[in-house]
Formats: structure tokens, C-alpha cells, sequence
């Protein structure tokens, strides 16, 4: 008898492991499924914590071990959300253990381990996926799906950008976002990563030679913290008197030159006043345009150039129609909008689809794809400390 | 000891039935809650549907009589989403047997449905709640919250409309939706009411009199329909050759004077071209004025008339920071924005807290107060239909 | 020899003199004409303003006599700025010496003045045109176009308002604009007549019955003026201790049914806080819909609902393209975009047109067709104070 | 007697040659001013163009030898519109017969011509003016001026563009804007140097590094033309069978920090499909940020992170308030809005408070203050060109 169901274990219960956890219970309730998820064992190193978590996301089971976790014959598939820089043990046990993993982006903030990551992944010849989320935000699957049709033309031009403001407030502590030890980067990590792989999936270009960049840390002290964070990005979190150094970036920018012949700029930043969450683009080619802000996640602006010019303009597209949008069916009729922890569920949706045999709704980022994403953000580092052109595939 | 979890029976399981299971299922994960809603039964006539809807959102048990899951001591919370020409009988009984009733709105398309009912809660003496959800809405509570606090002064105009355009299509059959028997109405109970209730909410005042008012229905005939609905507002049915009346209207409007002398329209319709789910109002009072759009349900617009001149303008609040604005604290961070069905895991969590004995994020309508809108609907028809104006407190 | 000039006359020298004078000053800079407009004469009361006028206007000459100026043989033009309950004396003069007339809109707040004068123009077979300058703006002209060409199909729902909120500051003392022995209405005439106007030229539609309507003041009394006010609405006014009546409407708002089928709302306030000058409407049809809002004056949003599903959306067309937008050939390169007084100059343009016997770029309103503007301001008066549903046609 | 005339001599007649025409000929009908512009010469190689331009704009004289018309003592003000390659000698001239010069921007293409006509400016002791009129635009005069009350707190972001798009069509021909010989730059001098003036201006800040540059000719051959254009940037040229090659840029993007601290990027492009005339910024600082975007040139956006957190947003400013927004009190009512050609009026504005020692709304750029502009556009394309940064202060 073929298996019907997908058991699931997630390694690691912070803010990811929240939007995992609502992923892997909504998905079999909005979307008709070949295989249905199993909340299996959730795993975590604060027993304590683990507990409440396991009861309110019903996990079935907690276990503080990963190793046995993976282990586990009954686990069919590793989830992995603990912090980037302890993302390779983890990966690399369970591709030991030929176990399909999913793991959170990015894949790591030393290219040293997310290259051998890769090379594990390669050679256990395992399904591997990397939650690059917003690919599946419906307007920006639409805006993959629109340039793969040519409606844009050959890609000109790229601004691409992701925008927050909550690190402007300096007394903020020292969390462990702002540490290099734990969180590697800064902006860097957490959102150029994303702006980068948007733009890869959205184009279908690579990004070819990195001419110029800035890496920023703006508020370069900040009160050490006292007790440990819950939940946020920012709120909760309560200073000591002492100061410490931040020793991540708040800022990063580069220019890029792209595989097809476009230009492109790129920006990441917790620093830019009145954006809380703008992660956008705007692309421009030959015969039009398509513009995004997940501010307006619903919505995504498309220009067309080959119409008439009497009526041209940039058109709002709200991207939940079911049957003509991605994802779409298995929501809420019209304009009846979705948030962000969809673009999880319909990321968990598209998964299942690939374990299961089936193509995805689009293209699903694994290792060797999300390695590609890596290499850029190393070149842009190179390029803005050494002050030199790089071309990106000779950074290996 | 004291009870910690509350067991909730749904009658129903249409669209509506969706919305409220996840709703139930969704709020533990992301509020604290004092007591914890169980999916204990789910309740319709179509056994084979209902076995795949247990299954799909996890109800405990299912049964086809209400009667009997009524009388069941375990349930504490009866919530009714059957189509409302039959929300009587299913209230009536469960305020026979003493439960707690939440109830879909309207509470009724008849008038004097709607009487009896409020009679019997009155005369139960039990909580009772009707599902305006768009209340929960947080742009919407954030409105009705600056209102309360004195913001815009004192109201003098109120637009609202809620609009709509699936129904355009000439070629969609003759659906319950279409059909004055099971519907009752159509954009006045599906749309108009909450336009109603919305502004009732946000303004804090009473439409006292209705000073004219439109009820049209666009396309007379619609080819009856073949097999049955599944899910959505117009997809997936089918037609045969044979045309039928639709007996429900497309679009109503009005006009009407408020208790606190502001003048207002009102408007709701399915057949405005380029309107998915545009449910708004705009209200201008002496020291300023508020604007919201569902299509962007995440924002409410704020225009503060006291303020300096020279940086005086309309500002866009995107409504989702934990601590300042309502229920954001339970989702995600800033601009990490939240959907449709969001409303009624907020509204789910504040019928909690009224069961618990607490007080909810912002007032929940009863229904001695949804049975107020119920007559300004009311004295809209008659307004309509003898053409003159009506008081609002002289209809009965 | 041909005549080549076009010798204009303004009576009358306020507000809308300057815009005026300023239309009839550029319209051969930036049109290529058949006849060229001269400022032969302006004719005011107020004999030392008038020289200040004349100079900055560069005006030819000056005159305090009206009739005189009507008399002179030189004269090709009589425009009438002056308040609107002086209109008639000076149309009836100019008909009567065979000149064609271009009266600022209203015709009248005398709804018998108004007849008086279209009878007048009837018996004189004399060209006359009512400044309704808003057709003009080509936003309003492209929909015009668009509705014309079919583009949004059958029209079914027209929402039309033009908000203001000049007059909410309760301290602006009892300018001539809130005396109804002057101004004879408030946003009756000044607002309301532009939006019936800008329906009845867009949608080729009449207003066939009035179905409800409010007329209100807010502020119903106000500090005496002291001095004249010099420009502006309400800028540099100074009051007196004493407080006298408000005569005037602050707000109206009515429901009509349109001759085609279509239901319609408007509304004409100067006490909605945050707009400032919000002439807007939104046109739904059976194919699509058009959108305008004055304070984005270069764009129309359309919306077509034949297109393709999946990139359907409103767009944004900035209607500054040459050879493709109305009038916008004559001023600058795609979206320079242009202001408030271009909508008197593109006006100056076509009443050029007309009197050299050419066709107008969009239809141009004559007294008859302005009366019937007349007729439904009259028609929504007679509705709200009888209270009572009126055909407009029976409003003789 | 004291002197309240100033005589304008224009050397040019193109596009902007109309552009000042018009603001010459407004300025005095909109503003009290201490000087009277007075049309008092154009001058033009084409003698046969020539006439018809002083007749269309009333110019009083027209002369062909621009030598003559700067000799001639009654002219007070040199006006240069011709294209950029012939700036200097015309400049020169000017200042040589001790004539103050108002130059259209940028002051060459030529980074030596513009060096040589800043050395001659500071010799001859003349007051110049350099026509960045966008300054001008209300809502960044406003923007200057937010800024400088601290209201955004320190620069941390610049983000500026100026997208065109009229570029894209291939078929234009190979006209004088594509040829360095006539117009020396593409999109950089006609709209980037634009980008770095209103950041300079809008910030008080310099460009200090440049961190990366890009310049980029996408259409790299076009059809040679056949007669020549007239007017608008692209509308009725003609072209040939034979092409030629397009000798200057597209597209031009630069990173860059600023003197106070902030990092910034530039970009300037004619090939942005679906923008039309997008000129804008945003500027992010420690209290706030402003943004802006000429299409809707009337508006600022500003958003205060300073406000009570419940009501932080964007605000949207319409910047037509007379008495509280630059300019505003010359034009119109509230919203009643303008377009591009007035801010070459509301320049001209300044001009004439400058000749007549008065202070200008806001600092009007000199040569040597244009020259500053001009030493960035140089820095720009050394990087871009020699893939390195470059400090702006060292390229002399």
C-alpha cells in the first residue's frame, strides 16, 4: 500500500519554527494533497519551551536529540530552523541518514559551510529544498510566471530592494541579530539574501559580475541585553548598562551586471525609516514591466509596452483569482487577501507535490540553487571590501 | 476545577464553515487564550461531505441532527453557519437548551426571523454573538478605536459601500446566491449589512433616518443551474438551457441621516467592474477623518485636520505592530502582514474572552445589536419600495 | 480678407477672471488656432482694481460699463465671470446685440434665470458655452473618449462626488460664498453642478429621476466679514465680533436613476476633512469601468473586464501622451504633466474651434445643454425638501 | 528713479526655449514682483523658425548674432537654452560684457568647458544661475525644506532616480540625443545630472565617494534621420534606410556615500519600461524620511517615525497650500493643482528676487555650486569606467 502521509520533523522553535509549524498543520486543510503532512516530532535544545510549543502547534511528539530525531525510521522529512550558523550539523546528519531536508534560507552565512552543504547534498543524491518563502508569495509567482511567458521582453533593467526600519530605534539591544558570532550578517542574511534569490527566480537570469558595493553598520554600539528574546524581531528585548559592538552589517548595497544583459541594483537594509517590510522589485524589459512590494503582497503592478498607447498604464493586478493565479484555488475567493505566513503553507504545498512525484507550482530552490544565491552575496562582500569589480562565477 | 477548554458544535459547513474551522483551530496556536475552543462537532445534513470535512479540519466527532448535537451536555458553544432562512431554528433551539449562540450574519434575511430571535436571547438570558467579522479587522477596529478617542471629532460624512463584481458574468447560473427563497437577499444581506453594521461600529452612532435609497437587480434571468456549488462565491457551477428569475437584487443604495447629525451613503452591489471585495468607508468629522479599503485590509488611512499645515495629509497606517494596534501582538511582525480569514480567528478569540468573563479587544454585537442593523435594513426597503423617507426607529 | 482675431471681452474680474484671463493668454502660445483670442477688453465695477487687472493681465483696455463693452463693434466674445446671480443681465444684453457668450457655470442659482437665459440664446440663434472647465481636464476626456467607444460596455453603476474641506474651519467669517443672496447656493452650484455636469458628459447619459436627497448645513452661523476678500476660497478673510445666518448648503448628496439603467449616487461637500479638492467619480460598466480623482488630475485608472483574467487589474494612464491623449499634444513630453488652469486653456482651445466653424476635441456645453444640468440640481432640491422621488424631466 | 524692468535676452529656441518663453511671460501675471521681466529679445540661427517663436511667445525682438544681443545695453539677463556643447562660448561672452547668465543645466558635457565657465564666473564677478528646475517642484522645495528643520534627523539612505522610457522604441532614429558630439551624454547629463543636483539640494549633503558605477547603451545602433525634429523628445522624427552607430549612454547607475554619513544610489535611464517621466527619490534619516515622485509632482510624501507609534505612516502632502508651501500662495486654491512648466516660472521667481537682492524661496544653484554636480557626474563614469571608487574631492 502506497504511504499517504509525510512525517515531519522540525529542528529548532523559534520565529521560523512558528510559521513552519502553521505551515505543515494549514497545508493539508487548504490544498487537496498526495501525501498528508504528519507533525511528527518537534525537536529543540530548551526542554521547557519545547513543551508548550509541541502543545500548541500539536506536534505528536518533542525530543531534545536531533540525531536520534533523524534517525528515526518513521521521519520522512527534516525541517531545519534553528539559527544559519548551526544549519550544517544538522543538514549534514540528515543527509547521512538519507532523509529529504528543508532547510531555512540562507542556507549559511559562511560560504565555507554552505558549500560543503551542497557537496553533501550532491553526493547523498537526497531531495533537498531552502524556504526561500516569498518565491511563493502569489504576485511574485506571477511575476516568475508573466517573464517566463516573454511579456516583459528581455529583462533591461532590475531595482531590487528589501526595505525595514525596526534596528533605526538605538536602544534596541544587543540581541543576537546583531552579533556575528550567531547571526553571521546582518541585512546581509536576512534580507539581501532574499532580495537576491527573488531576483533569480523572477528574471531567470543570473547575476553575472558585481560592480560595486557598500556594506554598512550604521549604529555601530548597543547595550548589551539581558534574558533572551521571545518572539519579534525587536519588542521585549531589555538592556543592561553596558555597551558591546555590533559586529553585523545594518546595510548592504551593490550594482550587478545580469547574465541576459540587464543592469541591476540591489539593496538590503533595517535602517531605511517608514519601511517596515518593503521587500520589492521592479523589472523592466523590452515590452513591459512588473513591479512588487510585499507591504501590498496581494497585489502585483504590470505594465504592458505592446498595447495600445491610449490606454497603457501600470496595472494592479489583486493575485487571487482561482484558476488564473498561483496558489489562488486554494484560498478565498476574490480579494478576500492572504498574508505572509501563506507563502510558507504554499511552499509546504509545493513539497509535498515534489516528494510526492509532482512538479510544483514553480520552481522549488534546492541546495545547489540556493548555493548559487550564496555565491553573489560572497562576490558582493569581496567586491565592497576590496573595492574591485567581481564576476560572480569566480568566486568559488 | 475550573474548565479550560471550550467545546464548540458547528451547524453548517459551507463557505462559512471553512472560515470558522480554521478560525477555531487557528486561535489557540496564535493568542493565550483562558479557555481553549475544542473542535468537538460538526454538524450538516450531507453525511458524505461531512466525513471529508471532519477529516480535513479536524473535528472531533460529526452528527447530522442539530437537535441532538444541541442537547449534547460536552458542547458549550453552539455556532451556526447553515444559510440564514434557517439560523431560527437552530438558534431558537440552542437558546432552549441554554448554550451559547454565535450566529452568521445577518441573523436573518426575514425581519421577523430576526425579532423572534432577539426575543429568544433575550428571554435565555445566554451570550450571544453575530459574525461581523470585518469588526475584527484590524484597520477596521484601529478606526473604530481613533473615532472612540475623540480623532476626527465630531462625524459629519460617512460613504460606505461595499462592492463587488462577480456576479457580472450574465453566464453564471441561477445559484442558491440568486434565489430569494434560500438567500433571501442578495448584495442587501450578504454586503449591505455589514457596510451597516461597519459604520454602526466605527462612528459609534445610529442611522436614525433613511432619506432615499435604490434596489436594483441588473440581470433579470440566469440560466438554472446543474449539479451543486463547491466552495467560492461563483466557480465551478454549471448551467443547463433553461433560464429562471432572479428574484434577489444586484445592488442597493441609500441614503440616511446619523443620531449625531451626519449626513451618509451607503452602497453595496456585486456588479461594479473592477471591485473584488472593495469593502470601505471614508468618515470626516471636524478635526479629521479615517478611509479604509478591504482590497488593502492591512491599511487605514488617517488624515489629522489639527495638525501643523505644512506636513498636514492623508497617512497610510499599516496596521500590524504588536503592542499599538489590535490583535497584531498574536501574528507576525511589522508589515508581515495578515488575510481575510484572520478576521474571524480575531473574532474567535474575543468570543473567548467574553465566555471567560473578560472584555473583549473591541465590542462584539450581540443580537440585540445586529438585530439594529437588521431594521436600518429594513427601513432601507421600505424606503425603497414606497418611495418616501423613513425613521428608522419607527420601523418594528 | 478673412478675419484671423478673436476679440474677447471679460466681464468681470475675481477668481475666475485671473483664470480666464490667463486661458485666453495662453491658448495661442501652446495651440496652433484658427482665429487668435486678442484680450481686447476687461470689464469690472471696481475701477482701481480694474487697472491693477488689466496690467498684470495685459488686458487692451478697461471699461465699467458692461453694455457699452457689449456694444462695441470690435468685440467677437463676451465671457462672463461675474457672480452667478448676475449672469442674466449680462447674457440677456450680449444675445440681444448678437454676440456669442461664454458664461461661467452655473448658468444660475435661479432656476427661472437659468430658463430665461437658454430661451434667450434659442431666440438669437447665437453660440453660447458654459464653462463646465472640468471636461477639459483629459483625464475626463479620455474616459469620455473610452465610454463613447464602447470600452466599458452598458453603464450600471456611477459613483460621482467632489469633496472639499475648505469651510470646515468654523472661524472663516461670512464670506459672499455663504450668502444665498449672492452665491445663491453653497457646494450646490460651486460643486454639484460640476458633478452632474462631468456624469451626464461622460456617460452620454441623462439623470432621469431623483430617488433621495439631503441638503445640509453644518456651520450654521458665522462671524460677520469686515474688508473684501481677495482671491482664494477662504484665504485672508477677516471677521467682526457679531455672528450672522449661513444661507447656504454645506453638502448635498442625492441617488438618481440614469436614463440607460444605470444607478447613480453624488455628492457635493466643502466639509470633508482631508479633501481638498477630491472631483472625482467611478463608472462601472458591463465591461469595464473608469476612475478619476481631480487631485491626480494626469491620470484615469480604467479597468477592462474582457481582458485576459490573470492580468486584469486597474491600470494608471497618465494622459499627457501626444497624438494619443486629448489635447496633449500641445504641451509637454509624456507625463510633464499639467495643472488646474491647462482645463480653462484646452476650453479657450475649443471654443476657438467652434466659432471658426471647426469640431470641438470633445463636446462643448451650451446654455441648452447646461440647463439641463440646471434641471437636475433643481429636480434633487424639490427631492430633498418634498421628500419625495422626482422625474426630472417633469421639472419644467 | 529706480530701475523696475529687466530685460531678458533668450539665446535658443527648443524645447526649452518654450519652456522659458512661458516662464518669463507667467511669472509676472502670477507673483508681485520688484523686477518686470520684459521678452526683450530672442535670438536663434534659424531666422525663419525664429520668427514664428517671437511671435507665439511675444518676444518684442529677434536677433540672429548672439554677440550683438549681449553687447546690447538694454538686455540685463542672458538666458542660454541652446543644446550643451555651446554653452561656453555663448557663457563666456556673457560674462565677458558683464551680463549676469542664467544656463540651462548641465552646464556641458564638457567637464573642461564647465571648469572654464565657473573660472570665468568667479573672474567676472556676475551673478549665474543654472536652470535645475526641479528644485522648484513644490514638493521638493518642501522637501529641502523638512530636511533642513531636522524633521528626518540625520541621512542614513538616499535612494534617487530619474526612469524615462521613450528610449525603448528602436525604431527612433539616430537624432541629435544620441549623438555625443551634440548631446556629449545620454541619459547622464540630461537626467542624472538632474538626480545628483535634487539629492544635494534636498539633503545639504554631498556625494563624497563613489562606491561603483555602471553606464550602459542598450540600443547600440539606430537608424539614421531624415529632416529634423521638432519638439518633444521623440515624436515625429523620421528616419532612413542606413543606421549609425548611438555614441552615448542609456543608462547610468552609481553607489555612493555621503558627507554626512549616509550611503546612497543613483540610477538615470531612458529604457525603464512603463515610466514616463518617474523622477524621484527617497531619503531615510534617524527621525523620518520624504519621498517623491515627479509624476505626481504636486505630492510629498513624508513619514514622522517621531509620532506616537499607533499612528505612525507615510502622509501624503499635497503641496498647494498658499502661506504653508513654497510658491503655493501664487498659483491656485488647495489641490487645485500644477504642472511641470511651473516650476521654470516659479525659477524665474527666484531669479528676479535674486537680481533684485532679495532672498529666493530656496538657494538657487551658481555655476560653481552647479560645477559640484557636474565634478560627480565626472567621478561616476571614472569608476564606472576604471572599476574603482573614487573620491569626489580629488577629480579637479
Amino acid at each position: 500500500m502506497a504511504k499517504t502521509s509525510l512525517n515531519v520533523a522540525l529542528i529548532g522553535q523559534g520565529f521560523m519554527g512558528r510559521a513552519h509549524s502553521n505551515a505543515w498543520g494549514q497545508v493539508g486543510k487548504f490544498f487537496d494533497l498526495p501525501l498528508m503532512p504528519v507533525l511528527h516530532t518537534a525537536c529543540g535544545r530548551d526542554a521547557g519551551k519545547l513543551s508548550a510549543f509541541q502543545k500548541r502547534w500539536h506536534w505528536q511528539n518533542i525530543a531534545t536529540d536531533f540525531k536520534q530525531v533523524i534517525r528515526n525510521p518513521e521521519i520522512d522529512l527534516i525541517d531545519v530552523v534553528v539559527p544559519n550558523n548551526m544549519h550544517k550539523a544538522i543538514v549534514l546528519e540528515a543527509l547521512k541518514a538519507g532523509k529529504p531536508v528543508a532547510c531555512e534560507k540562507p542556507l549559511s552565512n559562511s560560504f565555507d559551510d554552505a558549500r560543503a552543504m551542497v557537496q553533501a547534498a550532491r553526493k547523498a543524491k537526497q531531495r533537498t529544498f531552502v524556504w526561500y518563502n516569498y518565491r511563493r508569495c502569489p504576485a511574485v509567482t506571477l511575476a516568475h510566471q508573466l517573464v517566463r511567458e516573454g511579456r516583459i521582453g528581455q529583462v533591461r533593467h532590475v531595482r531590487a530592494s528589501y526595505l525595514q526600519d525596526w534596528a533605526m530605534d538605538a536602544s534596541i539591544p544587543l540581541a543576537w541579530r546583531f552579533d556575528a558570532k550567531t547571526a553571521g550578517t546582518g541585512s546581509q542574511g536576512d534580507l539581501n539574501a532574499h532580495v537576491v534569490d527573488t531576483v533569480r527566480f523572477v528574471t531567470g537570469e543570473e547575476v553575472s559580475e558585481i560592480c560595486g558595493g557598500i556594506v554598512e553598520t550604521f549604529v555601530k554600539q548597543r547595550k548589551l541585553m539581558t534574558g533572551t528574546a521571545s518572539g519579534g524581531l525587536s519588542q521585549g528585548l531589555k538592556s543592561s548598562g553596558k555597551a558591546g559592538k555590533v559586529t553585523v552589517d545594518d546595510a548592504v548595497m551593490f550594482l550587478a551586471r545580469m547574465s541576459g544583459g540587464a543592469v541591476a541594483s540591489f539593496e538590503a537594509t533595517r535602517m531605511a525609516a517608514g519601511n517596515q517590510n518593503r521587500n520589492g522589485f521592479e523589472i523592466n524589459g523590452t515590452k513591459g514591466a512588473v513591479r512588487f512590494n510585499f507591504e501590498r503582497m496581494n497585489e502585483l503592478e504590470y505594465f504592458d509596452a505592446t498595447e495600445e498607447r491610449k490606454v497603457q498604464g501600470w496595472r494592479t493586478i489583486i493575485v487571487t483569482h482561482g484558476g488564473d493565479h498561483p496558489y489562488a484555488a486554494a484560498w478565498w475567493p476574490d480579494a478576500h487577501v492572504i498574508g505572509y505566513e501563506h507563502g510558507f503553507t504554499n511552499m509546504a504545498y509545493d513539497i509535498v507535490l515534489a516528494l510526492a512525484g509532482k512538479k510544483p507550482t514553480a520552481p522549488l530552490p534546492d541546495f545547489a540553487d540556493a548555493f548559487v544565491t550564496q555565491r553573489v552575496l560572497q562576490a558582493m562582500l569581496i567586491c565592497a571590501k576590496e573595492r574591485r569589480w567581481v564576476k560572480v562565477a569566480q568566486v568559488k
